[in-house]
């Protein structure tokens, strides 16, 4: 079949909107018909070309939502018809990390996946006969796109899909770092480095479980209305206290029981590690720091009580967790419309990377 | 009344053995007839004048097993003939650290036993009228000594002085951060790195709970014999591979579940973190590093779900914790007997130091 898609013919260009051949789904695998997809950083640093495991021409995305046309030979968990949300962490329920208590990261096709391909090695999308790449095993900014079953969580018919995109990645990742990785308590005391999408996203995930005091640092002052509405209690300017882990030790009492760097900055994971509380404060970090940099600290933060983590995709398992954040989103415990800053229609999409390259977008949808 | 002691009187000078003045115990603190003390590292830290926290005149040790002897106002929880082990992370049971379920790190005395004195700010120690400093609040190279009563772990009468005392420190720190503050399962892939006596501990501990593998790391082969004794299955010899981190990761299929860094060095630390499994693995700084030195990696390590922690005497709660590893050395769950390498009486103490320093001894024990 044909579909209409976006295609990143190569790096640090825009994309093009093209119609794509599309092989229908081999065994284990689903067609999926796009309804929207969210535009996320990630998208624009592979573009970017800085991105050291990107590789072109591919269609980039991986944050929508759909519905199933079609199944391939031997998939049992979705028919067609069923809503679905792509997951770029799949969730195979066999592997050593899927059987793991204490991890999301399944193994079960990360290899194929990093190459751009279906876990039988080949690409399902082509132009002329010349394979395009899929990305990160979802390649939503396509119309239609195939994945494998396990890499698909069926979620609710009645939920909005230009909303529940959103939850392909940003909202899960800041959520679930709060709920799944670090599993905050009520009454706790947290601090989000970072007031952009991921940081409103723990804000709220924060809230959401009973979070007692919720200290945002940024530097830019703009951001505290919103953040405030999700949930932020107090506001730390970094750019206006003389050392903000000292700032945050007092305006805590000795700091805070979790934080969170959502920026993807070394400087900000030492002072988030740093402010935590000594004993028992805990330190998780979502961002993505540029290639080769390094943290660091002394090592008497960590042998006085605090602890150093990270997480990828909130630590959700995408098929069990996933439709359970659609829910908290039907229920109202959870906002995502107020973090929709844009919505275009496909042949738009360069204005949603442009957008975000001039910081004036929280999160662009894309339409079909 | 006077008592025997081995006083610094000052930095990088032996030990002199001579009668001190000693004032009975106030309210809250207890007198104890010090029966035997082990000599550990962190006393030789201190007298070599590097210890920036370091005082003098000071009687230390901080590793000691004896009988409680007189009792000041107020105290409850001992009474004399009670056989006991000072605990210089004390358990009051009351303070936020206290009741907090993830730290061990009582803060009750903490400023006054940082100073070298009593919880009232002054020293029971001294000589023709003169102060002499306590140290770690324990004070153990003196026959008698005073306490707090919270710094004191009521142990069964018939466990053996010279043998218990080491849990005053180095068993409980080795064998807590196994059962306690890492919480090792059954089954699970150990790496420590250091076979002194921290290292055997780890190793100890990680047998009693059930750890499947258990790899030393070294640099000195003549350690294996008796690491293997205490339950070591694998030795690696840092300096016969080529990259220690990617021979444990092929060693174990992918890294250690639990890693511990029982050096104090940072390049350790960081290959402790680094050959833990993606996903779950979480290494425990035990070590000690030199003052100013930091600790770094790639936030990636973390991003992939390994986590770094740390820890301080095994994350025992002393009062709670050091009875119950009195009875497991009792019912020969684990062996102390065979890292008591040599003894002395407290006139040959400083013997004690040079064997240290001369990389001689595991643990040397004065016997009062």
């Amino acid at each position: 079949m044909k579909t209409r898609a976006a295609v990143a013919f190569g790096a640090a260009k825009p994309l093009e909107i093209v119609d794509v051949d599309l092989e229908g789904p081999k065994a284990g695998e689903v067609l999926v018909e796009i309804m929207a997809t969210g535009v996320c950083h990630t998208d624009a640093f592979t573009l970017s070309g800085d991105d050291p495991e990107g590789a072109f021409p591919a269609i980039l995305g991986h944050e929508g939502a759909g519905v199933v046309v079609d199944i391939g030979p031997g998939v049992s968990s979705v028919k067609p018809g069923d809503h679905v949300i792509p997951l770029y962490t799949p969730e195979c329920r066999q592997c050593d990390f899927c059987l793991h208590p204490k991890t999301n990261l399944c193994q079960a096709i990360r290899e194929t996946q990093g190459r751009g391909v279906m876990p039988d090695g080949s690409s399902r999308f082509s132009i002329d006969g010349e394979p395009i790449l899929h990305y990160m095993g979802c390649s939503t900014f396509s119309n239609y796109t195939v994945l494998p079953e396990i890499a698909l969580a069926k979620v609710r018919d009645d939920a909005p899909f230009d909303k529940i995109c959103y939850i392909g990645c940003g909202v899960t990742t800041g959520i679930g770092a709060v709920a799944f990785t670090m599993k905050v308590e009520p009454g706790s005391t947290v601090a989000v480095f970072g007031l952009g999408g991921i940081g409103l996203n723990v804000i709220q995930g924060a809230k959401m479980v009973g979070a007692a005091k919720i200290i945002g640092v940024d530097i830019n002052p703009s951001k505290v209305p919103l953040a405030k509405q999700f949930g932020m209690t107090d506001f730390v300017n970094a750019n206006e206290v003389e050392d903000v882990v000292d700032h945050l030790i007092q305006l805590t009492g000795g700091g805070v029981d979790y934080s969170f760097e959502c920026i993807g900055n070394v400087t900000t994971m030492r002072q988030a590690l740093e402010c935590c509380h000594k004993g028992w404060g805990e330190s998780c970090i979502i961002g993505v720091a540029g290639a080769g940099q390094e943290i660091s600290t002394r090592p008497f933060q960590l042998v006085t009580g605090r602890s150093w983590r990270g997480t990828a995709f909130g630590g959700a398992r995408g098929r069990t967790d996933v439709p359970k954040i659609v829910d908290w989103y039907m229920e109202g415990r959870i906002n995502i419309d107020d973090l929709i800053t844009h919505t275009m229609p496909l042949d738009k999409i360069n204005n949603a990377f442009d957008l975000m390259h001039q910081g004036k977008s929280i999160r662009s949808v894309v339409l079909y």
